[in-house]
């Protein structure tokens, strides 16, 4: 695999990949006076007297915190804080080359949930925004959820950002069959973190609250859960939801906490069976899960215009051509070299962006769904091959940003 | 006060003083398949398979964290996390101005000490060093010291990086009045973090164990403890500490653990009483307290060739102008429209930069005197006003990192 080799060579090139850069020089006294002592004593005292300044006064006001305890890298698994670095400088990179936000990774050593809260809690001074990273679920709603009061934006991107991107791709994906969201059965292979938070999005779910009652409580029935944003034409038909055991049903024993939850949400005809069993009928297929688990048979056996989004990467659920062959109307994958790359690119950076600009307290459902319709808005005329744009397009950022800004204004989720 | 209101407006203008800027652009699939997904995974696996490479691919290698609770932030005293942050971004922008080292402000809510060595210790993944700031004491020396064993540089700066610029103003001031280092005796006026540090280092009795043995027993001999790097010719022959309530003394009630162990190793006869009473028959006089608590009947009372380092911010304990009236030979203060300004930024920007290119495990005794050394040696032929070399020299870090590298390297305190 010669990208693996080539990039092994450039991590050793590049010896780190972001440096931290001094916005101006320090060559005179006065440069010194006014960046370090004694000046500085003055925006101390401001904030000091007035905490809501540090706003004003440092990098807080644009800067994000990449979260990671390395407990789910990519693909590769508990990796553990030291390896999962090059990820977190990475996204770092991604943050300040698409929407300008400074990032700084944060590899936490434990992996227990209330220490790295705890962790988080003591370093947020310093940040405007926190984005959690590969950690593993179940974990990761937990940790999510108690940090919402922070003050600042909390974000799992494996979660939020993964459903952001295919929210915005299934409402492109779905004009192009010429379905509607309201009619869309949806088949999702993955229980962990991008899955169920893909599923209480589509089901209008999403928000700290069904979170809160998946993870702590371990209770909630969905009357109070279902209590996202979104307009009931936002929400799909019906999620069915298949791990590694099978379908999630209610009845299913040995689930935790979050997939009693999901069953509580999702499937509401009972269903049972595997991921075969899901996808018969289905509109939708997405797949964040393993490679190569879906077979032809499998997308045949959907209902017409069926829509595969294979994100397992590198190697999809199922292979583009395969799928296509099987009927298959609509396929993305997590890939850069095949059409539609669901990518969460397409979101994060955007979707900090507004937060920070407008000084929000935590980023809403709304304010999620907002990202999605701006992101879909981005392609003008949706097509089998185009459903969301390039992950390269440096316009994405600005325009989802836009929309969070003014959405998290609109629901007064904002520092006075 | 001209520079605060400057200050603030600058600070206003730059928005945060430090940037995260990528070493590479991300504009095709190529840069983003290199320094994301999926070559990341390759340096990942690397990391995972040996830890000790996360120094080849990451910014491990090259980057500091800047950590304060903000409990003793300049003379502004206990202002707390966010107030402090200006500071430690000032900080960090002096890491990457002088000694070209990668530098991120970590500012921790708690002030507990136990959770602050949590959090560092859990934070450490990503850092090659961790240089402590504006931690009061007594904790900071507890906290440095159960960060020792961390396998990265710890060095609380407020401590040693004043030590070392101390030693060294020191080394210059005694050859320009013709005395001799084990000849000199010292009054210490404060006895926080910089006093106890500076009086450990004169008296060779700098390093963990000393720390260690004042803080976690609070017992430990003067022999166990005066076991640091120097050799006798760079000790001096006795220091006398005043706190605010007088002289240091065995016998004094109510001291903490540092308080003790710094009065078993200081003032080898007992004296009791002031300031004034430390001072008289002193060769040296080091002020780290307060504004104008030395007149000049006392420093008319120290030993002839008296030097007074006076360097309480931004009014010194003495002014120049009346010390010298008083007989004072050499005078130094921490300010820049004085000679011999002794500023922390001599040292540690070429410390930690020393310590990183040496792969050291901890900052020794040894490596602080050697970089006193490098300091001094600096100034080729120090004067009465110029026993320091410029804090806006950009050669001294360099000169300081090289002599710390080379001492690391030399006692084998280094990664393998």
């Amino acid at each position: 695999m010669g990208i693996g080799e080539d990039a092994l060579r450039a991590h050793e090139r590049w010896k780190g990949k972001l440096e931290t850069v001094p916005k101006m020089r320090i060559t005179t006294r006065q440069d010194l006076a006014l960046a370090y002592t004694p000046g500085v004593a003055e925006p101390c005292m401001a904030i000091a007297q007035n905490p809501a300044r540090v706003y004003d006064y440092t990098i807080k006001q644009n800067t994000v915190a990449v979260v990671s305890d390395g407990s789910g890298v990519l693909g590769l698994g508990n990796i553990g804080a030291e390896a999962a670095l090059p990820v977190m400088e990475g996204k770092c990179v991604l943050f300040k080359e698409f929407a300008d936000v400074n990032a700084f990774p944060v590899c936490i050593r434990t992996q227990d949930a209330a220490e790295i809260v705890s962790v988080v809690k003591n370093i947020a001074p310093a940040f405007g925004g926190i984005n959690l990273e590969d950690i593993s679920a179940p974990r990761c709603f937990e940790i999510e959820e108690q940090l919402q009061d922070l003050g600042i934006p909390v974000f799992h991107d494996d979660q939020h950002g993964t459903a952001i991107v295919v929210l915005a791709a299934l409402m492109n994906a779905l004009n192009v069959v010429g379905k509607r969201m309201q009619d869309a059965v949806v088949a999702i292979s993955g229980a962990g973190a991008a899955g169920t938070a893909v599923a209480r999005a589509l089901l209008g779910a999403d928000g700290a609250a069904g979170a809160a009652s998946a993870t702590t409580s371990g209770s909630g029935s969905a009357a109070t859960v279902l209590r996202g944003a979104g307009a009931p034409q936002e929400r799909v038909r019906d999620v069915i939801v298949v791990d590694r055991k099978g379908i999630l049903h209610p009845a299913r024993d040995g689930m935790n906490a979050a997939k009693r939850q999901l069953a509580r949400i999702t499937n509401k005809h009972g269903k049972q069976g595997t991921l075969a069993d899901a996808m018969k009928g289905a509109d939708v297929l997405i797949g964040v899960s393993a490679p190569g688990i879906v077979s032809e048979v499998m997308v045949r056996s959907m209902n017409k215009g069926a829509i595969v989004f294979a994100m397992a990467n590198p190697v999809p659920e199922i292979m583009p051509d395969l799928a296509q062959k099987a009927g298959a109307v609509v396929v993305g994958t997590g890939r850069s070299d095949f059409p539609n790359q669901i990518n969460n690119v397409l979101a994060f950076p955007g979707v900090f962006r507004g937060a920070l600009e407008a000084k929000a307290k935590r980023i809403t459902a709304g304010m999620k769904l907002a990202a999605a319709h701006a992101l879909a808005a981005c392609v003008e005329k949706p097509t089998a091959e185009r459903i969301v744009p390039s992950a390269l397009d440096k316009g994405v950022a600005l325009r989802v940003a836009e929309a969070v800004r003014k959405k998290a204004v609109e629901e007064g989720v904002v520092r006075k």
